[in-house]
């Protein structure tokens, strides 16, 4: 996502220095040899300057006026060293890594994460913010029209990062409920494994007698994760216009659509555990869905327990929990 | 769906009178023979006891308790006409029929078009409360789960109407906000042409070089799908809780995966205007959302002329009017 984003940074005039990890040498390689993202199957704009992980500093010039990060979740903590060992003084960061992550038994926003990680390492008060919504890393290398919320808590800030991507295809809508876009972005690939979940079952009890499927659970599964995610978000301070707009409705409807974490849920239908579905199919593939189970549920359970969250409200919740972080078989809760 | 209507009735204990209208003769006759539903597929409760239309009197029996209507909605008038000879006193009905009727330049939702109509027969206050909510008729007469919102002005009516249809597979839900209920239960069919549209638009222009397709926008455009139903059911007075529940979003959802509206906005997707595609494609079928489109279109069109409505909040329902009632091809609007 984060050489997808170069597009509309490139159409819109800026010039990008592309910098891999340690772990994308090859594809950083292959992109100065041909010029084409291997995995995005496109040639980047030819503004955009691939650098390796060790040239992080070279990258960093003068006058780089945004860093816009895209690693992994679990890839955080790594980008946060590197740039807190190189950062001479705030650059403003514009986040696409999804996830959230828990520290003493609260949920945390990434941007957060990197705000007060950057300030350890004496960088104080670096604005950071993210950008959420239905966008396909492929079709936006593609240059087809992609819907996105970017999220700022300063609006200056955030008018200014609107005006470096402006671009036909890219739709972006700006917000400064930067919590409701972030838990959104993190929770539509958790929820997704639920509501694809009867797709699946529907595949494993077979058609009915009559050819009846199981659309209309499918869809209540839906409703039912938009209105927990509505109640998280809520919880957590962020606002139900985050919920409704791109970054939730539209994000969650567009995950469901197609995706590895819709893959996960439609598996679950077939009966197996979590563990045993990962193993005998996806063994190899990165389920963002369940590893945001697996780092938020015992917090989630535990914030439930203690009656800060009221687990009557999150039932939908407490069922991908108990299927992913206790690996029991998912079923369709009381709703 | 009057028929599947019948299985949670019957599975909760009441005793059904299946009533066809005239359009429904052969399906009755099959339905005595056989007790088998036709287009269902499935076979009928023992306890539902069908009827031909001029048997309507018949089947109104002295406890007749509550009246289920699931005509068609251009059979609307004709069932009122039908009820308005026959009625002796006020029996509460429930709506399964979805729509929306155009009266002086307003739109009504057709549980009032009944209660009105039934007045001037000279039936007065006679309670309707309406369906909403995924519930596909083959899933439900298959009593595999559903998802309702059960709507009615009057609180104790609304549980009584409730405790009716008590079954395992039926997830019903109670709602005093019937405008709500009814609004987004007639516009999802409005909207999933739309939301459908970039499905098919995507197979006219085919992947692109890197293989993408265009779910980013079809995402996209269901929340912008939802923020227009939101804003017409509020200014029919209607409530959001409703657009977010099972009636909005849930029905919504489920009408984007499965049926002829879908099909039809997918279709539209291949780049013929609609009289084109139903001539070509859809003959024979009834396609729900352009029917309404048809229907309120002109009001639609009207209420923003003249500023009743703020067209600039409505780019997606302009788009459709333009394309179901204006015959033009249809494209994605900006946003």
């Amino acid at each position: 996502m984060g050489s997808a984003f170069s597009f509309p940074l490139s159409d819109a005039g800026q010039d990008v220095n592309l910098v891999g990890t340690h772990l994308d040498r090859d594809w950083i390689e292959e992109i100065r040899a041909s010029g084409v993202h291997p995995k995005l199957k496109s040639k980047l704009p030819n503004k955009v300057v691939p650098f390796t992980h060790d040239q992080l500093d070279e990258a960093l010039s003068n006058d780089t006026n945004l860093i816009v990060l895209g690693v992994s979740s679990p890839g955080v903590d790594w980008a946060v060293q590197q740039l807190g060992r190189l950062l001479k003084k705030p650059i403003p960061i514009l986040m696409l890594t999804k996830g959230l992550m828990t520290h003493e038994n609260t949920l945390h926003i990434l941007p957060d994460i990197v705000h007060d990680g950057l300030a350890s390492h004496g960088i104080k008060d670096v604005p950071v913010g993210a950008v959420g919504g239905p966008c396909l890393a492929r079709e936006l290398a593609a240059r087809r029209d992609c819907c996105v919320v970017i999220a700022c808590r300063d609006h200056k800030l955030l008018d200014w990062m609107l005006s470096l991507v402006t671009a036909p295809y890219y739709h972006a809508r700006p917000s400064a409920d930067i919590i409701g876009v972030e838990v959104c972005a993190a929770l539509k690939n958790f929820y997704a494994l639920a509501v694809a979940y009867p797709r699946g079952l529907a595949k494993k009890q077979g058609k009915a007698s009559n050819g009846a499927l199981l659309y209309s659970i499918e869809a209540g599964l839906f409703t039912q994760a938009m209105t927990e995610m509505r109640y998280l978000v809520n919880v957590m301070g962020g606002t139900t216009a985050s919920v409704d707009g791109w970054a939730g409705s539209g994000d969650l409807y567009g995950t469901c659509q197609i995706g590895r974490n819709g893959q996960m849920g439609r598996l679950l239908g077939l009966g197996l555990t979590y563990q045993e579905t990962k193993a005998k199919y996806m063994a190899d593939d990165t389920i963002e869905g369940a590893d945001l189970a697996l780092t938020i549920g015992p917090t989630i359970e535990y914030l439930i327990e203690q009656q800060h969250l009221d687990g009557s409200l999150l039932p939908l919740t407490s069922t991908i929990i108990r299927t992913i972080c206790h690996d029991q078989p998912m079923s369709i809760p009381t709703l």
